[in-house]
């Protein structure tokens, strides 16, 4: 079984891990589910999963590859029946593409089956699974999803619900999950928030009782027609039965601290999350840029597609044109041809090409989302300099990522990273542009609609940027010997 | 072997067959060919195929799917030495996306192997096969491109070069022709210029030669670096051999009439063709619309991708703000889930959501570059909406079209064009929109630099808007009945 | 990813389920292995799978289809580092080939790793599947071998050796077993020698150590070259490690079992299996049943593969001349084209032909190893009687198979069983023959070295005869509801 | 694209080169080809075709692999319409595994499509070829078939039948042709008849007409159930229209030259080819090989599949019994395991193990039907030996084999041939046996029923043991310049 060995060729970003969603009571759920997974196809392209249940069995199936590949035949749609199902996208993040990896994970308890599927990371993973390894539990899988798994099967409690709490309440880490068992579906995000999940509203499957939607953003309510309800809340546990949606709090009360990358660049920008849309955010933070960090220059030109929002509120601001200076080719397959030493030198991009007209001869201002090891940067501004452009000044819409992210995205190490290894003017230098600009902490925050960042109160998660980790590392720390004196 | 079945389900598009691309004298000749196919993949995505020859002997290798699909493995890569080399893509037109159709077409000649890779249609194709059938000529594939071969090979003059010429003078129609035999590689366009074809330069792969390239488009130079040399002129055959690179022209000189459709939609807004850059065209069109059709709006939206530039003229003439509304799903995989009913009347879109807080509550100038049978023109109105929109005017980047293209396009029976059956109040009442525009004639010459369009010394051909085709439709015709008595 | 529906589509018999194979301190440990599977082959063909150990790490491949094509391709052999290796052949008796039910199973453990293979069948594996899910164990495989899984996890014992020891205490049921972690190769016999197991010696891989391999049959000691040592004996546990062979009785002994149909049909009819070579056996049933049931005919025919040996000595006793009238067609690939109404009156057989020159006219007496449901016999009797045959006479070289087997062989239900429903006359009747004759079962035990069957003493497992089955069926009579009064 | 690169990697045989199939009038007769081809497998492993033809259109369908793979989708069968239908199993000679180059060819003609299948080898088919090029015709395969194609493309004849005729008449060589038209189905065989062709009648589709079968052998009629009417002659053009069967004779008679090889090994046991019974020729070989090179020994052994018929007739002549000392495995499966030097210093094989029990302290006569190379005769011998043997008296159901063959069998160069290079102690030595001997000329004529062989009118093409080719090697002769001078 072959797989899609690296979607990405020249992709140097901070990578979202997964999506999660769930279907209660809502006719054709499987379809509704793989609808939803493709809207949040973004959050993760190399496996996919779905888990069916029709009243009497649970139907499952899980693939390698996009949704529509996974899910296009349509005998492995009629071979998902019922009116629940949980679904799951995966971006693999050490290479292990295993099929046993691919959520939702499944598995039968003594009072039934349920399928799990999780966004996030948990920080004391490891240190779990080395207990419950200690006490025989055997572990199939390499994801920190398969730990609830345990907790659960192993918890003292009767019901799904009062197990699932008991696994909680021994996890720590950035979590949303979307559970089924043969009562319920039940959405639950970590007591920070870190992870995004939301709540609609679908015609239900049988007359008598609403149907219910949950999934990781917005824009997964929007394709299957579904009313956003609200957001599941940091730490709220939302249990869809027939008696309708309920809610638990099982933690005590703490000051929210959703992810704020979330914003600059993992959310599709049609997603509206925590009451702010995604795209107002990206187009503010260009305004915020332009206010920041003006230069004189000619045309402002977006790294396609993440930087187009907020370039184009930096040209809104500024006053000089918006002009797509760089073409994105979105036609990728597979992994391309081995590049020869020839073909390198000649420094070739298989996803952006240069406008050259628009290019030629002009002062570029280059707004891109972020920087992280810097390479595909430094390809960019030589592919817009051999187009022919007079100046090139970088501006990113974040500030700089200085530390890697423990809470579900797939970061390079903290010594690859550029910001955490150099100063501004290196950078600059590095990149080989005429000027460099990061949003600032104040500037970020503004566009988001507050003040400013108060570093005791602070709204978000920004770690990667401040090394202000909200949730303890737990397993992290352990390997590091930190705190174990 | 499995095959995109559909890899745009819901396009409802002018689709572009083909393009070609052709190597002389360069090192990795296969890599760069395969490179340069990639930057033309939206000129065919079903098929790619590449011939090299090495001094020796021609490879080749020929797949269904996308460039970086069908070439993705190294030792494919490693089997097609040599540092000449011409390849393909193909848009499949009729379904029958078979191997043996796949080009470049390779046969044995008496005088060596000769590769032939074409983009366009012939217009007296079936009249040609009919009689060279008679003549105990065997056909293998279903495609134009044979006629070609086959006239070749029962030609009576001695070089490659003098019998291709004796096969050019006996054809009809629209071709951008690459073609490679043991001693040279040759570019040829139609004596009417209506495909594209451009000429460009590289270090050569022997100290004491230059090396060529030539590409359907100069998006395709720049991929590999290649300096754009000039476009091939239409009736012009350019060979390259050792010698060098000369010109024949076995025509009598006409007026060109390169096909407007590629500045409107075909073509890659980085490329410029016969002079004109596509971004900037496109750009213009949305000028001349704005003020041609100005209405009272709140957000001027492109449809994605293709509305992009026109939208932004729009809105720049305009001074009305141009926003994303709505957000492109580039992870479409291949077909997606049966719909069933349920799934029908939520009136899904894979490729296009609604960024539903740019829409609600607005007055949206909607920008599309063109409408064919109009499906999906209303599934987006009725999506936009379905957003919130107060009010929904559409505006389109071509003139109506009214006729099929004869040309090389994959293109519907008149009788499902929308403008071929209604007038403009009645298609605005089909789309549901508040008002509907196009671009007029004149503006749209005016777009490209022109005065106006002058009916009888048109500097294009613009048959599917006018039904003035200016290559007589033998094979067409014949079936019809037309002139035949 | 597709599966061998059914490799043997006209094949009426019963069938071996697994084979296990185990390598201690020989070099290429894994291809060894390989070589070893491709000749148990017989035992099992839709799904294969290695696990190697180098010292440091596992490694494991499995996969659906035959040995050579799950590992014909080097890299997956180049990946299965390591001087040891366990092995499994899987013939899936209930349709659900799935891989995560491919053999050995592999876990890790508080102590490392381990990899179980195991041939033969659990008679409680549901009784402890239900108290280890009630702890909050999660199975992830429906194989038995799972079952001892779980129950090494969670022993309190320390070494592997003991928690092994502790895990078969807890079972019953047949069991040939090869188990491997970091310290030690294992081989296990059940305590009644249900299932073959064999210990041969090789060259070792380190100079100052003998290589061992362990073999569900002698046959996959000779094609490696290794030298037979002896047979693991009944109830004995074989623990090979740095320190030599040793071995563990950890039951009470009890009279051996050994499965008498391993020496009419499963077995290769090169393998010695406790000290009796099964081609011998097969050849003296044929000279019994030539004693027993002699008929005056033409030619002796047996029906290929597993009928030659006996035919054979029957044309050895009777002197009738011993003729290949049935041909046997290898060449069989996936499951055959769906069969028309006229396809189906034809008569049609893929694997068997008759040479009509050897039968037409000829009083045929036809050899075969048994009859499970007939209706394979009977095509065949068929087939002989359409080649010109005058008469047919069936002799079977084992007893009337009236019982299911669950020991670890796939039999079809009782019901199904053509001499559990019928008498000898009915069975000739609808068999359509002219006489019809089984082996007896003094016959069958004096074939194999003794005097006679003692009821009381029986030597061999022959249950699917007698129904005299020796370890109680835990499981099936919980379901059937015996001994619950 | 994935291929058995070597299904047989032992094999050191002649290998048959292909099976050709033909059905008119004849319900569902794309699958009676299927089957067809099935019994035929054994001429052919590689790749199999298969036309239908529905009174409309033609249909195909080809592959690479076994008939039961190729065919297995229910899908691919429905696609194949009609009452008439050829196929064809191909051995590739070459490693051009093209599917280009799989039979049946089929092209489109002035009058239709044509359909030809080819069992054989054209000994001019290169001059052909040639003349055909350099009159501007255009091969797409590289096989002898595609000659006839053109020829009768060209031909000047108006019906389809004498433009076959016209082609035969340019062509020299071996062959058996299947042809099928719009109007009719022909089955051809050479002037000298040197490969099988046989006729054979089934229920006509419709009521009024009887339905017809051509089959290289006759297993392809028994396992559709059709009768054997009779072989086609030597030199015969059958013709199955509306009007039934009729013959036409093209060629000055000459004496036919069957390939006495086919009673050898290529036919199956089970055909009767011109009037003779393979098994029985087979049997009697071997008879007349006890005759003339008896040895005292203690069992007679088969070189399992293809020598156990002349083992038995050995053994029946010489009292000797007939032990199998050699167990085939008939699970192959893909290529296999890379050896390491490890394992090839095991001398592993994996079609044949020794049945040590049979062979230990015998003195062994081993019987086989060819020594090619002597590669794998060697490899047997020592695995005989290791297993005991106290002697091995290789015995040869052919002569020695010194020559090429040139009409369609695979064989090695000349210079490989182990009988062309070595006399015959020379060879007893090189493969390690007490004694060898072949069955002599006349012997080998005697057990075909003739008195001896006659060198100046032989009955037979034995061209591969005496060097006597029948039929003029024009393209051989011209590489080699014979005749030139």
């Amino acid at each position: 079984m072959s797989v899609r060995l690296s979607l990405f060729p020249e992709n140097d970003k901070f990578q979202e891990e997964c999506a999660v969603f769930g279907v209660w009571n809502v006719a054709d759920a499987a379809a509704i589910t793989a609808l939803g997974l493709h809207a949040l196809q973004h959050r993760g392209q190399e496996a996919s999963g779905i888990v069916s249940y029709d009243g009497h069995k649970f139907s499952s199936h899980r693939g390698l590859g996009l949704v529509g590949d996974v899910f296009h035949d349509p005998r492995v749609m009629a071979a998902l029946p019922g009116s629940c199902a949980v679904g799951h996208n995966r971006y693999s993040t050490t290479g292990d593409t295993l099929l046993r990896n691919v959520q939702p994970l499944f598995a039968e308890f003594e009072f039934g089956g349920l399928a799990v599927a999780h966004n996030g990371n948990l920080t004391n993973a490891h240190a779990i699974r080395r207990a419950l390894i200690r006490r025989g539990c055997l572990f199939q899988s390499t994801t920190d999803t398969e730990v609830f798994i345990h907790l659960i099967a192993i918890s003292l409690y009767a019901t799904v619900e009062d197990r699932l709490i008991d696994a909680l309440k021994q996890v720590q880490g950035a979590y949303s999950l979307v559970v089924m068992s043969r009562d319920c579906v039940m959405g639950v995000r970590d007591p920070l928030g870190v992870r995004p999940l939301v709540l609609g509203r679908l015609p239900g499957a049988t007359d008598d009782a609403t149907g219910w939607v949950l999934s990781s953003e917005s824009c997964g309510l929007d394709i299957v027609g579904a009313e956003f309800v609200r957001d599941v809340e940091p730490g709220e546990v939302v249990i869809i039965d027939k008696s309708g949606v309920r809610s638990v709090r099982p933690f005590a009360p703490e000051r929210p601290r959703f992810c704020v990358f979330e914003y600059i660049y993992f959310a599709r920008p049609d997603s509206v999350l925590d009451g702010v849309a995604v795209y107002d955010a990206r187009k503010q933070i260009g305004v915020e840029l332009a206010r920041e960090s003006a230069v004189e220059a000619d045309v402002v030109v977006p790294v396609p597609d993440s930087g187009v929002p907020s370039a184009m509120g930096y040209s809104q601001e500024s006053g000089i044109p918006f002009e797509l200076g760089i073409i994105r080719n979105h036609y990728v397959g597979r992994t391309f041809i081995e590049p020869t030493d020839q073909i390198r030198n000649l420094g070739v991009r298989m996803k952006h090409s240069p406008n050259k007209p628009v290019l030629e001869g002009k002062r570029v201002i280059l707004v891109d989302d972020s920087i992280v090891r810097g390479t595909t940067s430094r390809k960019i501004v030589d592919m817009v300099r051999a187009a022919g452009a007079a100046e090139v000044h970088l501006r990113i819409s974040s500030p700089p990522t200085k530390h890697s992210c423990f809470y579900g995205i797939d970061t390079p190490e903290r010594s690859k990273l550029l910001a955490a290894q150099h100063d501004l003017p290196k950078m600059a230098e590095l990149l080989g542009v005429d000027s460099l600009a990061f949003i600032s902490f104040d500037g970020l925050y503004r566009a988001l609609g507050h003040e400013k960042r108060d570093a005791t109160r602070s709204r978000y998660c920004d770690a990667c940027f401040t090394g202000d980790y909200p949730i303890k590392l737990v397993d992290h720390d352990a390997e590091c010997g930190v705190g174990t004196a």
